[in-house]
C-alpha cells in the first residue's frame, strides 16, 4: 500500500444517503484515504434469511472510488442479525452459567457453531465475489475484534477435538492436567467440558488450555474466511483488541493476516501506553506490516468516562504508532453514531459535526501525515522484553498465593522505565531467537517451559543480560509447578533457590547486599522499596545485590559464561526499578525528559515533544511543545 | 371523603383473633379512622385453587365499622400464594437471564401472564361483589406498589404488540431504534424480545420503550381491576413506589386513580425529601385529591439500617405531607409483624406493644389531626421543576459519557433550594403548559422532544426564566442525540453550542465572565466550584455569566423575547446552585432557617418548625421546637 | 489409640510411585504417625463405572505400616469423579438459580440424590471390606468437609420429608413460618421447595429450617457410611470445617462421630483463632476424644494472601490444640501439589522439598510431640460461652435492623476477653446443663427458645452470673419475635424492657449509670464507648450500670435469686467488654501477657510462650522465647 493510510471506521448505513455526500467532502478536506466500511453491516447486507441487499454498499463504493478513497471492506461477522439467531438458536453465545444470550448488542454468536461458520464463509464469498475486483478496494478486514467466549455444546465438542490434537491420549491429558487432585481423571473424552460453572476452584490446566483452543478455534474461523477473501489478491487482516479476558494468542495471529492490526484505547498515561501498544504491535509484526487500526479521535476512556484528549494530543499519539511503523493512522469511526449504544462514542465528525474542535485537528493532522515517509525499514532494538500469552492467562488461574500478583502491571513498568530513557524495545516470545539482543527484561512470566529457559540461559551464557522479576519460571506449559525449589527452571540460571513466598502487606526497605553491584546506582543515594511480595532467596552462586531486612537476599546477580542474570524477587516503584536496570548496565537517557526519538535503522528519526516547552538541539529545527518531527540523522 | 385520614396497612390475617379486638381498642385510642386491608390476604382469601374463605374477612370488616373505622380494601394481587404458581407455573416472574423465579417471597408474578391477569380480575370481582357495598368501605386499593419486571414468553409478545402500536411499522421501530448500529435490524416483528441478557451493551432505546411499555402493561393491569371495582361506585386507587428501577410513569398513572396514593420512605434527609415527596405527589395529583398512603411509624431506612426517628419527627414530616394537601397521613403498617422477612420493619403498635414511645406519639397526632382542616384549595406555585421519567430512565442507559451522571441528585437539588428558601414549587412534565409559572428549572433532562424544547422556548419567549442545568436536552424520545451542536433542541433558547463534554474528576473555580448579571450574587463573594462535569460552550447569542479556568463559559444567559434563559453546564454545591437561582431573580427566603411555611390560595397557611427553637412572629401562637400550626393568613 | 498423633492428608495418587518411598523415609524423619488417604481418590479407585482399582492403595497401606505409619483412611465420597456426573446427572449440584452444575472442581454432589447415596455406600463398604482388618488402619476418615448446599428436585422431597417429621402438618408449618406474611400459606406440602430464587427476601423460617435440613440431611448421609465401616471395630470421624455459610450443627453431629476432627485455618490473630478452635473442638466432644485434623504446615490464608507463619510459631499453635486435648496434630498436607487448584497451599513438604525451613520445623516439633502426654484428663471450666448454629444462622437473615449485626464477632470477642485472662472456658448449648460454671457469657443469642431462657434464669437463680450481650433473646425457634417488648424470652431475667433498637453510626460514650458496681472498675478510669448498636431501655427491675447520654440504661444488672444477670445493649471495645467482665466478677488474670497456662483437672499444665522474652516462675524451668513446656503443677 503506497504513502500514509488515514481515516477510519465508515458506517453509512447508519446515516440518510444525503450525509454520504458531506461525507466524502469532509473526508477529502480531513486528507482522508482509507475508510473501514461494512463492519456491522450483517443485517443491512442480509436483512433476512437468503436476501443480499448490495444495492447501497455499491453505492458507498463508488462514492468513495470518486472521491480516490479506498476502502477496507469488513466481513460483517461480529455481530449477526437478529433473525440470525432466530434461525440458527444454536448460533448464540452460551455463558458459563449455562444461560444462552439474546441478540440485542453485538458479538452474540459461537465460533464453533456450524451454521455461524457456514454462514460467514459465505458472507465472505459473496463479498469478495461482488467487490473482490473493486478499484476501491485495498484491504479487507475479517470480522472484528476476535474475543467472544462460549461454553455450549459445539463449544464442547471442538474442545475436545483440540485437545486430542493436542494431548494424543486420555492418559496424557490426565498427566498434564493434574486430574489426580480432587479426584478430576477422565476415563472418557465425552466427559470433557469447557470450564463451566462448578462447585469450586476450576483446574488451572483446563481454564488455561481453554483459552489456548479459543484462541486457536477463533484463528480457525479467521483462516476459513481469509482463504475465501485470499484470491481476490487483495490483503487480508483482522483487528487485535488487547486485554487480559481476550483469548487471543496474537503472537500465533500475527501470522496469519497479512497486515498486523491493532485497536489501541489508552486508559491511564496514554503517551506511555500508546508507545507500549505500538511496539507490541510492531514486535508481533516481526518486521512485516502493520496499522494502528482504531483510536479514538477525541476522548480517552477512562474509569468510565470519556475525558477529551488536550490539544495536540491525538496528533502527538498518532505520531507514537507512526514514529513505530504504522501504516497509518486509523480511527473508531468517522461520524459519531445518533443512535445506539455507543453513541456518545467519539468521531472524527462529532455530533456537533465539523465545526468543531476534533474535526478541525483531524483535519490538521491529516495534511501533516500526507508529507511523511510511509516505510521506514524499521528499528534495531537492543533490548527485548519477554511477553506470553500464556503467562498472563496462568496467572489468572485461582488461588496464586496473592490477589497482587499481575502480568501487566510489572510488564508495562518494564516498557515505560525503557521508554521514559528513550529505548525503543522489542517484545519476544520467550521461544523466540533473542541473541542479537544486549539485554532481556523478564518480568513475572509465571509460566515457562523448560526450553525457553534454555534459550534465556542460552542467551546469557554467550554474554547476554537478563532481568527477571519475582513470580517467573515456576510452573510449565501444564501449569505445573517446577519442583526442587523456585523459581524451578531459572534456578541454575539465576543462582538461587527459593523455598518460601511471602506476600508483603506493608513495604520494606532494601539494603545494599554483599555484593558491589557493577554500577553504584543502587548503592548511591536511591533508596529501594519492595512492595506486595517477596521471596525466601537462598544463594546457591549468585551474589545479592540487596537485601530484606533481616539480610536475606532481595536481588540477586549471577554471572554464567560472559553474561549475567539479575533476579528480583519483589516489586520495586519506577525509580527503583530503573536504578536496577542501570546497574545490570543499562544505558542512561540520551533525552530531555518528555522527548520521544525513536530511530530506524537507515537513519530516519522521529521526534515527538510530549512537553509544554520548545526543544532545541534534538532535531534539525527547534521542536515547538507538543511539536513532532521526522528527519534523516545527519550522523548515520 | 370527610376529615383527614389516619391509619395505616392491618393484617389481621397474622395475628390470632383476639388480637383483633385490642386493635380496634387501639386503634380508638390513637385516632385511627382508616385501615388498608388484605394487601397481602390471597393466601388466606383462596387457600386453595377455587376455594374462597371470606368468613374472616367479614368479621374483620364487621368489626371495624362496629368502631366507625372505615377500610380501604385492597385486592391481594400483589403476592399471588403458592399453589397459584404451582397451578401457573407461566405465571412465575423469568429474569433478564431466563431464571423462572419461585414463590417464597412475594411480587413473583408475570404482569402479562393471561391465567395471572384473569385471577387478578376475578379476585377484585369477587372482593366488589361481596363488599362493594359495605358500610365500612372507603376506597378500593388495587395491588401493591406496581413495579414488577418480567422477561418471559408472555411478556415478549406483549412488548411486541405494545411496539406495534406505538411504532407503527418495523420500518419505524428500526428507525427508531437505531438497529442499523451493531447489525441489530429487525425483519420480522417475532424477532424482538425483552432486553434479556445479552452479550455486551444493550440497545438504550430498546431498555427505554421496554420501561414504556412495562408501565403501560402495569397500567393494563390496574385498569382491568379498576373498572371491575368502579361499578361499585367506591374510589379507586393504588399506592406509587418511587425509585429508578420502578418502570412506572406516573404522570400517566395519576390519570387513571380516583386519588394518587405514594408510599414515601425517606432514606437521607427527611425533612427534605418529605417535601419532595409531597410536591411530587401534589403535582402528579394536578389539583385532584391524594394520599400520603404508606409512611414508617418509627423509623427511617437508611444505609440499610433503621434508625428511629427523633422525638416528634413522625408528626413534622406528616405535617410536610398535609400542608401539600394529603387528604390525611397512612403508615405501614399498624402492627409490626412478628414473623417474616420483613418482621423488623416497624409498626404503629410495635413488637413492645403500646406502652412504647411510638404508639404514643402516634396516639398524640392522631388527636392533632382530628382537629385540623381537610380540604384546602391547593397551592398557587410561581416555579415548577420539570420532571420527566423517560429523561430518568434515559438516564440510566449503558454507555453514557460519565459514570457521575445521574437524574436524581440534580433535581432533588434544585428542589431542596427552594424547599430552603420557602418556596413550594410544582414539577411539571415537560408538555405542560407552564405559562403561569415565572420560573421554571430543567434539571438534567437528558431527553427531550422537539415538542417540549418550544414549549420552553414559548415559555421563554413571552417572559419566563428557565435555568437548564448540564445534559438536557441532548436526546430525542427515541434516545437519538439531537445533532449539530448540544444541546440539539435546547441551543437555541440557550444561545450556546457545544462540540465537546468534560467529564471532572476534580473540582475547578469558575470566575466571573463577561457579562454582567442581573443580580451580584453570583459576582460578589460566593466562590462557585463546578464539579462532575463540564462542556465546551461556544456562545451563539447567549452571554458568559461565569467561566471555567481558561475562559470558556461555564455558565451562560440569554434573552429570548421577554423572557430569560440560562445555562449552567456543571455541577454547583448548594450554595452556588443558590446563588445562581437569586441571580436569575429567585425572591430570597422569608422565613427562618428550618421554618417552613406552606400558604394556600384561600389563606391557609401551614407551619412547622424543623428547629430547636421557639420560633415568633411568623405564627399568631409562638411555634414551639418542632411543633406545627394551621391557621389563616389574615392579610389575605 | 496410643500416643499423640502426627501427620496429614497424604495424596500419593498424585505421585509417581518413586516418590512413596522418600515420603516414608521423610515420615520417618519428621516422626509422623499417622496420615490420612484417600480423600480425593475415587477417581483413581474406581477410575470407570463398576471398575475398582485398588492395587495401588494397597501398595501405599503395605508400605506405610512397613514403616509403623498408621492410616486415617477416608472414604473418597466429597470429589465423585467426572465419569459419575455423566452417568448421573441428577447427582449434581443444582444453585438457588437453578444452574445445574458440572464437575471439574471438587464437592460437586447432591447429598439427596439417589445414585450418590448408593455410590457413597458401596465405596464405603468396599473400603470396609477390602482394609477393614488391614493393621495399618487406625481411623475411618468419612467424606471430607460436609457442607456443601444443592437445591434440586431431589433435595426439595427429602426436605418436604424432614419438615413433615419436623411440623407434623401443614398447619403447624405454617404458623412456625407466618406464612400469613405476604401471602405464603402452602395448601400442599408439593408446593414447598427449598429457598430457590426468588423475587425479593425470602422468608427467614425457611431459609433457617433448609440450614437444619441440609444438616440432618448431610448427617443422615454420614451415618450411612459410618454404619457401613462401624463393624470393623475402627473408629468413625468426618472433619468439621467452620464457617457461616457451613449448614453443619457440630453438637449435633459430635455426638456421632468416634473423635471431633476439626480442620483450622486461622485468618486473622492466629494464637487467639487457634485457642478459638480448639475449645470449640473440646466443648463438642463434650470430654470425649477430638483432634485437629488439618492446618496450613507453613502458611496462613489471610486476605487471600499465603503468608508464612513465623519461625516456631506452627509448633505453639499446634500446643495451643494439644493443650486443650487434642489427641494429635494433623495438617494438610503431606507433599504440597504439583498441578491442580490448590497448587500453591502449603505442605509438611513444599515444594522445595525437604531442604526447607518448614520441613526442619515439621521434623523438630514431631521429635518434641513424641515425648508428650496423650491423655490428660480435661479442663474444669468456671464460664462457659453459649454457642449455637441456629442462632448463627438466623442471624444471617434478610431485612435485619442493621448490617452490623453480626454473630461471630461478639462471640469471638467474649472468647478473646477471657484467653487474654488465661481462663480456659467451654462453650454450651443454650439447652445444656450449665449449674456447674460462675459465670456464662450470652453474646448477640438472637435466636433463643422460651426453654433456654427458663435453663438461663434457673442458672441466676441458684447464684450464677450472666452477661447477656445486645440481640439476644429475641426470635423463638421459628424465626418469630417474642413480643411484649424486648428481649422478649430474657425480658424478666434481665429485669429490663426495649421498646426500640438504634443502630449506631458514630460511636457513644457512656457514662456511669444510678447503680453502684460491684466492682469499681465500670466507674474508675476506663472511659466506655458503644459502637454499632443501642437500645432505648426501660428498667423494670435491673438497675443502670451505664448510661447513653442523655440518661437511658446502656449496661444494666439484675438480682435475680442469689446470681446476678447483666445487660450489654451495644457493642464495646476489647477493653471495655473487658471491664465490664471483670465488674461482673471474674477474676483477673494470673499470668504475663502472651504467656498461655492452661490447666488440666489433674494437676498437668500447658505453657506457651507467645512472646519474645524468656518468661521466668511460670514454669519448673525458664521458658524460653516461643517455647512451650508440659508439667505437673506441684501444687496438686
Amino acid at each position: 500500500m503506497p504513502g500514509l493510510r488515514y481515516g477510519g471506521d465508515y458506517n453509512p448505513e447508519q446515516w440518510p444517503e444525503e450525509v454520504w455526500h458531506e461525507d466524502v467532502r469532509l473526508m477529502r478536506e480531513a486528507g482522508v484515504n482509507l475508510v473501514t466500511i461494512g463492519v456491522f453491516s450483517w443485517s443491512r447486507l442480509q436483512p433476512s434469511p437468503g436476501a443480499y441487499d448490495f444495492a447501497w454498499l455499491d453505492r458507498v463504493l463508488d462514492l468513495l472510488h470518486s472521491h480516490d478513497i479506498q476502502v477496507n471492506l469488513a466481513t460483517p461477522t461480529a455481530s449477526p442479525p437478529p433473525w440470525f439467531g432466530q434461525a440458527h438458536p444454536d448460533s448464540l453465545t452460551v455463558t458459563a452459567d449455562g444461560v444462552r444470550l439474546t441478540h440485542g448488542s453485538r458479538d452474540t454468536y459461537c465460533v464453533s457453531a456450524p451454521p455461524y461458520r457456514r454462514a460467514a464463509r459465505e458472507l465472505a464469498a459473496a463479498l469478495a465475489d461482488r467487490y473482490g475486483e473493486h478499484p476501491a478496494l485495498a484491504l479487507w478486514h475479517v470480522h472484528n475484534e476476535y474475543g467472544t467466549w462460549c461454553h455450549c455444546d459445539h463449544v464442547a465438542a471442538a474442545f475436545r477435538n483440540w485437545l486430542r490434537e493436542r494431548h494424543g491420549s486420555l492418559a496424557a491429558l490426565n498427566e498434564a492436567w493434574t486430574t489426580a487432585f480432587w479426584s478430576q481423571h477422565y476415563s472418557d473424552w465425552a466427559q470433557i467440558t469447557p470450564p463451566r460453572k462448578t462447585q469450586y476452584l476450576p483446574n488451572p490446566a483446563q481454564a488455561l488450555d481453554f483459552r489456548r483452543f479459543l484462541s486457536d478455534e477463533m484463528l480457525a474461523c479467521y483462516r476459513e474466511q481469509r482463504d475465501v477473501l485470499r484470491p481476490t489478491g487483495v490483503p487480508v487482516t483482522t483487528n487485535f483488541v488487547f486485554g487480559g479476558w481476550v483469548p487471543v494468542d496474537h503472537w500465533r495471529w500475527a501470522e496469519e493476516v497479512d497486515l498486523v492490526a491493532i485497536d489501541d484505547y489508552p486508559s491511564g498515561n496514554p503517551e506511555e501506553e500508546s508507545a507500549f501498544a505500538a511496539d507490541l504491535a510492531r514486535s508481533w509484526a516481526r518486521g512485516r506490516d502493520w496499522l494502528l487500526m482504531e483510536q479514538a479521535a477525541g476522548v480517552r476512556y477512562s474509569g468510565g468516562r470519556m475525558i477529551p484528549k488536550p490539544a495536540g494530543a491525538m496528533a502527538r499519539h498518532s505520531m507514537q504508532h507512526i514514529a513505530r511503523g504504522s501504516r497509518g493512522v486509523m480511527f473508531f469511526q468517522w461520524r459519531a453514531s445518533r443512535g445506539g449504544a455507543e453513541q456518545w462514542h467519539h468521531g472524527m465528525v462529532p455530533h456537533a459535526g465539523p465545526d468543531s474542535r476534533t474535526f478541525r485537528e483531524i483535519s490538521s493532522f491529516g495534511r501533516a501525515l500526507a508529507g511523511m515517509p510511509a516505510h521506514p525499514p524499521g528499528i534495531d532494538a537492543t533490548v527485548a522484553i519477554l511477553w506470553d500469552y500464556e503467562a498472563w492467562w496462568a496467572l489468572q488461574s485461582p488461588g496464586l498465593p496473592s490477589p497482587d500478583l499481575d502480568y501487566l502491571a510489572p510488564i508495562r513498568q518494564a516498557h515505560r522505565t525503557l521508554w521514559h530513557r528513550g529505548i525503543t524495545p522489542d517484545f519476544a516470545h520467550p521461544s523466540h531467537d533473542i541473541s542479537r539482543y544486549e539485554m532481556v527484561l523478564v518480568p513475572s512470566l509465571y509460566l515457562m517451559s523448560e526450553e525457553s529457559a534454555a534459550n534465556l540461559t542460552g542467551f546469557v551464557r554467550n554474554g547476554g543480560t537478563v532481568v527477571v522479576s519475582y513470580f517467573s519460571g515456576l510452573v510449565d506449559e501444564h501449569c505445573r509447578v517446577h519442583l526442587g525449589g523456585h523459581p524451578g527452571c531459572l534456578r541454575d540460571l539465576l543462582g538461587v533457590s527459593v523455598d518460601e513466598f511471602h506476600p508483603l502487606t506493608e513495604p520494606v526497605a532494601l539494603s545494599a547486599g554483599n555484593a558491589e553491584p557493577t554500577h553504584p546506582d543502587l548503592t548511591s543515594g536511591i533508596t529501594l522499596t519492595g512492595t506486595i511480595w517477596s521471596e525466601n532467596i537462598r544463594l546457591t552462586s549468585a551474589d545479592a545485590v540487596a537485601t530484606y531486612p533481616g539480610g536475606t537476599p532481595a536481588i540477586t546477580r549471577n554471572r554464567v559464561g560472559t553474561g549475567t542474570a539479575w533476579y528480583l524477587s519483589t516489586r520495586l516503584d519506577d525509580d527503583g526499578y530503573a536504578a536496577l536496570l542501570t546497574t545490570a548496565g543499562l544505558s542512561p537517557a540520551a533525552t530531555p525528559p518528555g522527548v520521544e526519538i525513536v530511530r530506524h535503522r537507515d537513519g530516519t528519526v522521529y521526534a515527538i515533544n510530549h512537553t509544554a516547552d520548545t526543544i532545541l538541539g534534538e532535531t534539525p529545527e527547534p521542536l515547538p511543545p507538543g511539536g513532532f518531527a521526522v528527519f534523516k540523522d545527519p550522523c548515520r
